[in-house]
């Protein structure tokens, strides 16, 4: 019986609360398989750890190491922002990932990002064919932007969407406390720089029983000036103060992004500062409230402490089918999920093939945002309302959770050639 | 037998995730010693409900209502900032709380807040006096800055450390993992603009079993930019990557704020953007590193989610004990944390007369920052570690926090005359 071949997996672009748990799903279910998967190999850095012929040894951890990858947040094996381009542009990069995959035995490619990864892994998928070496590349979905076609929804995107709505709900208490004489505008920005899905997960803040006054600012709607601080100047007259939450991308008529519009260093220099701070300013000097504001950044992405259960479910999930993919013989598909209902919500986990998910981007529906552009739909609502379901805590000690970290030995190298990024 | 003097119970200041907590610990102490307290009046909006007579009747609130104060972060009858000055520049406004209270037969004053409340309770106890009208005034702790004497922490002050060494922890796992080719720096601005206690906070993030390069700017220390920018600089050539907590109170060595030193918008104003871009822009300016930056904001302090445990025992325990003070007989005093032992943790409630309180700012002792004044001493962990101690997560509810809203019913008003603020 011929030795069984090695599978490689990689993280790319930037990082989620869950994509080790997407990670722990490829390489628990791969070792499940010892007939069919041999070594499971992690790229140091992503793609880069690849092309380097940088590889981990993932079977050097633990089988506990590997469980607690389902509650540890970031890329534990690292990851990159490295983008191979087109198949001529790139070709000696996807010659050098077919030469080291066929030094290392590598028959499976596991690549766990977004939509340019899926692109790269379709690619992959192609060149082995033509170059006579055969690869089964499967991509294995993630990104909190949630701009991915075809799957229902991204792992790591319901954390970051969970994160940012407590977050929301938990600031607007505090302004309602303070707005009698003081603060009467929390604004909080968002990441999204091309879809408004994380905004949108800041309407979720307000309920049925929790009625809240909150203004969204959406990349995919074009900055209205008059009609935004109308909203928000309403808004403060009914309630006594108002949370807004901005997407990192809006854009002003121009195409310019809002965030640019604002802030000059010493030397005249523009200085992206943010876009909070600039709508912040904009509220206090038409209509004269007191504001405070936040900018989340990397950490409504990284709060793995506040995770979805659903997210977490599903990332694990993907991972696995993945693996289960590769040992039917597919190849160039990405497992996606399949929403059966809303209420109670049901999924399960189906098929897309990479050549329709590749360079496609998902942006909010416009029926999933309000008329006036400011709001979010109950349609938006029923999408987003169970991806944020449940709670799924990591394991504390002292006050902390305890992340893993893993021991990321080396791969002793076969090839001679450096490789130059 | 005369009825018993009702109390009256005020938030004030800046909001925490567990000043609720303390109130709740007040109003169900209070409601167990019928025969001493008659009923419980919460200010609207803190001392300006007193002023203005709008009394909130929390014997209108049911039991679980009340219980679910404790898991409630913000201020659930409304805070305010509202400085009372000295007897004889605010003469009428303590006359006029005198007044109020003699109306409704209120003889204990409960003020949960920071230094400048301890003041505004002594005072009133004293004027009480003068005017022959007997209150027994009961401050109780809370503040996030964690600046008062005698007590060994304030409640509030440990969530929000909480938060920030989880969040600093989480970001710092992320940025590991972007390092390779892309962010390098992860800035993170907490609050605390004249103690350093929230910042430190931020140096628990690394632990024995957690090395993580973390780089605090303290507003004890004055700012130097060389030393920074050199310890920032080893910890990327030695790590790969570094994050800065960094404090919005963060001084040059003119006096200014290091906030102020940046930005200037269309019209050449300065614009406070914040201390983190500027931290972040200056790193980039000198050393070339990528960075992301985050400003936590209200979200610090609200951060009902991940309260300390033992955040929200203490908070509880202050608001009953200053009941049983009350009951006690005591008066112009605030029930205080007393340490018995860092490991393992004890602590009981202590007593501290409020002329001992007011107008104390307790500051970061210098043997809590480390000899570079850029992170922080064995001492300060042993210090801060317990107090993060303890997860106590709120119910949820379809993915969210359920946190209680009172019916915040009013009294009737039995004076008159208007007061204007």
């Amino acid at each position: 019986m011929a030795k069984p071949k090695n599978a490689f997996y990689a993280q790319s672009g930037g990082v989620t609360a869950v994509i080790n748990a997407s990670a722990c799903g490829v390489i628990e279910t791969a070792r499940k398989h010892k007939d069919k998967i041999g070594k499971v190999y992690a790229g140091r850095n992503g793609i880069v750890g690849a092309l380097t012929e940088d590889l981990i040894d993932t079977g050097k951890e633990s089988k506990k190491a590997i469980a607690a990858l389902r509650h540890t947040p970031s890329g534990a094996f690292g990851s990159c922002r490295y983008k191979l381009k087109g198949l001529d542009e790139s070709r000696a990069e996807y010659e050098r990932l077919i030469e080291v995959f066929r030094a290392h035995n590598i028959g499976y490619f596991f690549y766990n990002g977004g939509g340019d990864s899926a692109d790269t892994c379709l690619k992959v998928s192609q060149i082995s064919e033509t170059m006579g070496y055969p690869i089964q590349a499967i991509h294995v979905p993630k990104t909190v932007d949630n701009d991915l076609p075809i799957t229902d929804c991204c792992p790591g995107f319901a954390s970051a969407a969970k994160y940012i709505a407590v977050s929301v709900r938990e600031a607007s208490f505090d302004v309602a406390s303070m707005c009698k004489t003081s603060t009467k505008i929390f604004v909080m920005e968002v990441m999204g720089r091309h879809a408004g899905w994380i905004a949108a997960a800041g309407g979720l803040a307000a309920g049925e029983d929790c009625d809240l006054p909150i203004v969204i600012l959406f990349p995919e709607i074009i900055f209205n000036r008059e009609r935004f601080l109308a909203k928000v100047d309403a808004m403060v007259k009914k309630y006594g103060y108002c949370s807004v939450v901005v997407s990192e991308g809006v854009k002003t008529e121009d195409g310019k992004f809002l965030a640019e519009s604002s802030l000059k260093d010493a030397f005249g220099h523009t200085q992206l500062g943010g876009v909070a701070p600039v709508v912040a300013n904009m509220i206090k000097d038409n209509l004269g409230y007191r504001f405070h504001w936040a900018v989340a950044d990397y950490l409504q992405r990284a709060a793995r402490h506040i995770a979805s259960a659903t997210d977490v479910e599903q990332a694990y999930a993907l991972g696995k089918a993945a693996v289960e993919l590769a040992i039917k013989g597919e190849n160039a598909v990405m497992p996606a999920i399949v929403r059966k209902s809303d209420a109670p919500y049901k999924w399960k986990v189906g098929v897309a093939p990479l050549k329709d998910v590749a360079n496609v981007e998902k942006k909010m529906p416009r029926n999933f945002i309000s008329r006036d552009g400011l709001g979010i739909t109950a349609k938006c609502r029923a999408y987003l309302q169970p991806l944020i379901a449940g709670e799924d805590y990591p394991p504390y000690k002292d006050g902390l959770p305890q992340y893993v970290r893993l021991k990321n030995e080396a791969v002793p190298r076969k090839i001679k050639d450096e490789f130059k990024l």
